[in-house]
């Protein structure tokens, strides 16, 4: 077992984010695009410690959010969500309630994967789950709007 | 090495609290009571969690903090933080910013242990060096004042 894994999960049951936003785009499909991102947030003080765990996971990157002037180390893409982050939470798992987050957002990375966000139903799989996600969070839809967005679509 | 003990690690980087405070007590040698204090502050909804960190340490309490209306699992006795905490986090290492404010804690429960606080010379070096830690935390006196007091009591 590695010290460093372990403290990472630690650190990602109290400031780690399992997230997964929708957008409006016309040009898609469904007309709804779909993003999950796995982040972890941290003043200025400790960015020197998100630049450890870049290293560490080996992919993803740091940026500023504008939103509440922290950083953010965060991975967007989907394969090294599927090949790096969701083993490291499988080897390592999250001992508190974010461990409900994580297995959440692991069966939408699996749909996302099979490419099953391409078909209504599996669209609205990824919706019912990613609402139970993060329920405190600010989004631009509410369930019901999206739900309707995707009715609208003619497929 | 112990997987939960690295973890609790991780989640103290983020969640965790090495605190001192003082208040004004007339009746001590000093006129000064310095409390030192671990804790770590969850979301009602990660009690459980808080519960597991109290039962692995077998020390400290967990109080429901009326300030941020959040749980405090906490440890206030320097005869604990001496024999628990202290070790527990010189073998499970911060990797981040936190462990400068570990380090002075340190520093400061020393001082105390060896009966030090009882003396003007090492009351204004706890002083010191806890106007070091959080900063960003809220304090009755600034450290101008507190040294004030101090200078005023006749020794």
């Amino acid at each position: 077992m590695n010290y460093f894994s372990a403290f990472i999960s630690g650190l990602v049951e109290g400031e780690g984010c399992f997230c997964v936003s929708f957008s409006q785009r016309k040009k898609m499909t469904l007309g709804i695009e779909v993003r999950p991102s796995f982040s972890i947030s941290q003043n200025k003080r400790n960015l020197v410690l998100l630049q450890k765990i870049n290293t560490f996971f080996g992919c993803g990157a740091i940026r500023l959010s504008k939103r509440d002037r922290t950083y953010k180390y965060e991975v967007r893409s989907v394969e090294n969500l599927v090949k790096i982050i969701i083993p490291h939470f499988e080897s390592n798992p999250l001992c508190g309630i974010k461990q409900n987050e994580f297995l959440r957002f692991k069966e939408i990375i699996k749909i996302i994967h099979r490419n099953h966000h391409l078909n209504p139903n599996g669209m609205k799989q990824i919706i019912h789950l990613a609402y139970q996600l993060n329920e405190s969070g600010k989004r631009k839809f509410n369930q019901m709007e999206l739900l309707r967005l995707l009715d609208k679509m003619k497929i």
